[in-house]
């Protein structure tokens, strides 16, 4: 396209920013109109995307990392043919694929944006895998506002790129001054955010957002930049091309008020179709290869104590020897998470992310993006930093396996800075996720390739402490399952726990035993989805009466995912929730757990407390079930 | 001292971290020995600070936010004088006040660290409550580790304290090249964090971290330099002064194996006493007067629709004027939250973070050290990118509270990007929290003054769109109670809301009634601690038929905590949970809360079948209650 026609396709994209958010009544025309000229060139003359088959694995990427400019990426869609002029309008409405920040049930949207600061890191980590990974020579793009440069995420990202010289990565900022409420802290002051990028390690581009001529030189600068990323700093206005908007404040997030006349000032352009260019590289991602018959780890029964986090390392280490697409992303803690045991065969797919929990998660989500199958790993309190990011991955619909060590009080002398005691809660409200919790070495392997197969969000809690190998290595476990590991024909009492507490239980099921109450103990290591089934056939069977143990706050944990399990059936378990309660100190394992209230004697007090009440619910003939 | 002196007392502040650590067998004495040279420079020539009494407003502050050096904090606490050797022995022992890392159990400590890249953003909020709000000459010094520098927060710290030209601001980097599992990013490249902390706007000095003269000399500088923050990044060697340890990797985290040569390379220093300098000023906090006359904004019953979040604003905006010691922090959404109306009258008090919520929550923790009451705001989702400060928090035993607008899918077309689903979980799995989700507008004016009231941290939920005024502004509320706001005598089912779905649950009481089924409604506005009495009460009345519905997912939310309050109770209603289960889209809010199934034609759904069934629990007169 000649610099006229894209000018044009510039303003078609303004006007249909403008129609769409009219259409809504509702929406970003300004943050879209302020980057139109951005788009235009790159959708003229710079991108590489066939949007007739995006999933081509040579396509270029963009990332819109400002969410909130969706009118904008739905008016490039129709530019390119792949969204009619109708559906433009439907924008915001319910049912609508144009939803008011993108998402990827389009499918030229790899990854839910709107929460700022997140796309940018995204883009990182998609350009890294191209690289590392893919080894593919697509270019990764990816728009910012300049309000979201104020995240510290998107310097993680930044900095990471730098060090990685990840000359494939473009990030261009739309610096149009106006934020949300005012003013951003840096208004235009360009080199504010270029000598940043400078300092660590990127090539920085200073330009005049609306220049066609400028942004099309400085996209030709980035392509030809072989040994660092760019960033271009384009000073633009916001609400561009329309005296109702163009640098005017309290214009944020806001439909404009006579659509009629700013697409009259912007000259009335027509629909405007725009050839994006094909990808020519019509190479294949590369595949590691994996060797399906390298067999898992096992432990003894009995043996030494092993902590889940251990066998965390080394199933996880089996796994990516057996499949070729499991990478490993880590947050500078692999010798404790023992993330480090991936490094031995396969160095080439495990990632260094450093102390930058939010930068590994959105590494995760890109390397996802292409199909890799990434688990992301640190201590369980510190993934909290990232929990934004997981939060979005939700809505990405991401498949991305968490391992958080390092669980609970039971960590002992480090105190409680370092102890995850709402970690269950945090995963366990997100849509659609999984959370396991287990108890075993041998179980920890198996739910590690359960993870590896499930699309979605899988968490997995693992503990610092050695305990007990309970369960032989031919067992095998399922995300939604339980195991029973004590039962009885009399069972008077039902003892719940996971992880460290399953232990506490078994121990206090024996001491039970001696005092003639006999305990069915549940080891509960799905948390979500929870194995109804079982706990119902517990709960009939011992008079519901129920004790849950958790190494974590009683708030959103075990105990409370069980109750939900039986709250609309017509026989309730009563439930001794066992939790923490009080912010824990240092100390050992087993004094922290006795002081929660959480180890055998607390458990054993509950049991003998609930044995001496009579049947919490109708007898088992009565048959009714949770879940009814 | 003189410069052997202060040798000296770094020497035995590294023998004393060293012998910690070998009593504990556990801690990072290797981390501390790093840093010995640089703190005792510290106490002998600069700080002042008097540990006889910690609460005296002109002492400086220093935070360690290499929180896992506490052996070298808590060293140095002894050649204060303040903690004795047998205590200094007691090092993350059960029960003492060492823990693994420092929390405020030790009134010479501000904030727990532990949680990398906090301590030194707090230290930034620290230094600008100084200038802003105490208007006193203390100064900040901070300990930051080389591995934290790679976390986004502490970016977003060093971009503020820039902007704001913070000179009462040290940061000191220990750049020890080695974090947990082998060299940081960096290594020893002390000019990768000095270029970065130049680009904006510190004042950088590289120096050799064990040379005690330079580290005199740039302390010097930092304290002269008067319109910017100073950074001296420091090169030092991680365990210096042991053979077993001095730049050795694979020692991070570990008590020495030999601490008896270590320490006699050390050069067997015994005690050493060292007088830290008090401050010289005498000065007091600058107070800003608040008018307890100026009247609580209210709103009429059955006037226009009103949000909370608009409540909240012109609550908080009220409460400033009443009480000077209130604050308000925004992530540059303060239009949107309508934090903006504290500007109308005490715009001295209003602090713009930009969108950096860990900044922001990071602020509020250094402003309330200050013994200032914070109310730090944001949209509700984006509270999720700052959960660990907000965990981190809780052990510092701060008293912070924190609005989040925009909860649920009832915000409608913005999409869920920007719903807050998981806040509920998130704020309630905090120890000692509070959580509120007011529906009505002279109720969230009440909570508001109630939480500046509550010596913790505190959470209000607020909703988007406008909702009917229920109550008369002179109704009070308080944090722990709830609002039977419709019952009769024959009630047959409960229904239970909060915020947006008390509203609907009124509308489906209507419903119910004209079906001749009486529905009690209770305004959980309390979700955390929640009001047992009156959930009981109304289960005895109701035949322990409950109904709850809430804008956010079913875990961790309301209707779990509902389960909580009946687990071990011996009348146990039956609770149907009406949540979202499924990732919502954009839309209209009404179309939203009917789609997710939450809307007042499910509360009826679910109504109806309960009152269906037979009693769910013994009749009242059987006088169990929750709580037994």
């Amino acid at each position: 396209m000649i610099n006229e026609e894209i000018h044009q396709l510039a303003q078609r994209l303004r006007i249909d920013s403008i129609r769409a958010a009219a259409a809504a009544n509702s929406g970003h025309p300004t943050s879209s109109m302020s980057a139109a000229d951005l788009m235009a060139v790159l959708m003229a003359s710079h991108l590489r995307y066939d949007y007739d088959d995006p999933k081509n694995p040579n396509n270029d990427h963009l990332i819109f990392s400002k969410g909130h400019a969706s009118p904008l990426v739905y008016a490039m869609f129709v530019a390119a043919g792949v969204v009619t002029d109708e559906e433009l309008l439907t924008f915001r409405q319910f049912g609508s694929r144009l939803q008011g920040h993108p998402t990827p049930l389009l499918p030229w949207v790899d990854v839910a944006t709107g929460s700022l600061g997140q796309g940018m890191p995204i883009a990182a980590g998609i350009a890294l895998c191209a690289r590392e990974l893919d080894r593919l020579p697509y270019r990764v793009w990816t728009l910012c506002g300049d309000s979201e440069m104020a995240e510290g995420s998107i310097w993680e990202a930044v900095e990471h790129a730098g060090k990685e010289g990840l000359n494939n990565l473009v990030t261009i900022v739309d610096v149009n001054r106006l934020g949300q409420r005012g003013e951003t802290m840096h208004g235009w002051n360009l080199s504010s955010y270029a000598k940043r990028a400078e300092a660590s390690g990127w090539n920085a581009i200073e330009i005049d957002g609306h220049d066609i001529e400028a942004i099309d030189r400085a996209y030709t600068e980035a392509e030809a930049t072989s040994d660092r990323p760019t960033m271009i700093v384009a000073r633009t206005i916001k609400g561009y091309g329309a005296s109702e908007t163009a640098n005017v404040e309290g214009k944020h997030g806001q439909p404009l008020k006579d659509p009629e006349k700013a697409i009259h000032e912007l000259g009335d352009v027509g629909p405007v179709h725009v050839d994006v260019a094909k990808p020519e590289s019509a190479g294949q991602p590369h595949r590691f290869d994996g060797d399906p018959s390298v067999p898992l780890p096992s432990y003894e029964v009995g043996g030494d104590a092993v902590p889940t986090r251990k066998a965390f390392g080394e199933g996880l280490a089996a796994l990516m020897r057996r499949r070729g697409d499991v990478v490993a992303l880590d947050g500078e803690v692999g010798n404790s998470t023992h993330l480090e045991e991936v490094l031995k065969h396969t160095p080439e797919r495990y990632f260094e992310l450093y102390i930058a929990e939010q930068m590994m998660m959105a590494e995760a989500v890109g390397f996802q993006v292409r199909n890799w199958t990434p688990f992301a790993s640190t201590f369980a309190a510190f993934l909290s930093r990232a929990y934004d990011f997981v939060r979005m991955a939700v809505i990405s619909q991401a498949k991305l396996c968490i391992n958080g060590s390092h669980a609970g009080v039971s960590i002992g002398e480090d105190g409680p800075s370092q102890m995850a005691l709402e970690d269950l809660a945090e995963f366990r409200a997100l849509g659609g996720s999984v959370v396991l919790y287990p108890s075993d070495p041998n179980q920890t392997v198996k739910l590690v390739q359960q993870m590896a197969e499930h699309d979605g969000i899988s968490y997995l809690r693992s503990t610092r402490s050695g305990m007990p190998t309970l369960y032989g290595p031919d067992e095998e476990f399922t995300i939604g399952g339980s195991r029973v590991v004590r039962e009885s024909e009399d069972d008077q009492v039902t003892l719940i726990g996971a992880g460290v507490t399953l232990h506490e239980a078994l121990k206090a099921a024996d001491t039970l035993a001696a005092d003639g109450i006999n305990a069915r103990v549940i080891d509960l290591y799905s948390v979500k989805p929870l194995d109804v089934d079982t706990l119902a056939a517990a709960s009939r069977a011992t008079g519901g009466r129920f004790v849950v143990a958790e190494d974590h706050w009683v708030e959103g944990g075990i105990g409370e995912a069980v109750l939900t399990a039986f709250a609309d059936a017509d026989e309730r378990p009563r439930v001794v929730q066992l939790a923490v309660h009080e912010i824990p100190g240092s100390g050992k394992g087993a004094e922290l757990l006795h002081a929660a209230g959480i180890d055998a004697d607390a458990i054993v007090a509950a049991g003998k407390r609930l044995a001496g009440l009579g049947p919490q619910i109708a007898s088992a003939a009565a048959g009714a079930s949770a879940g009814d």
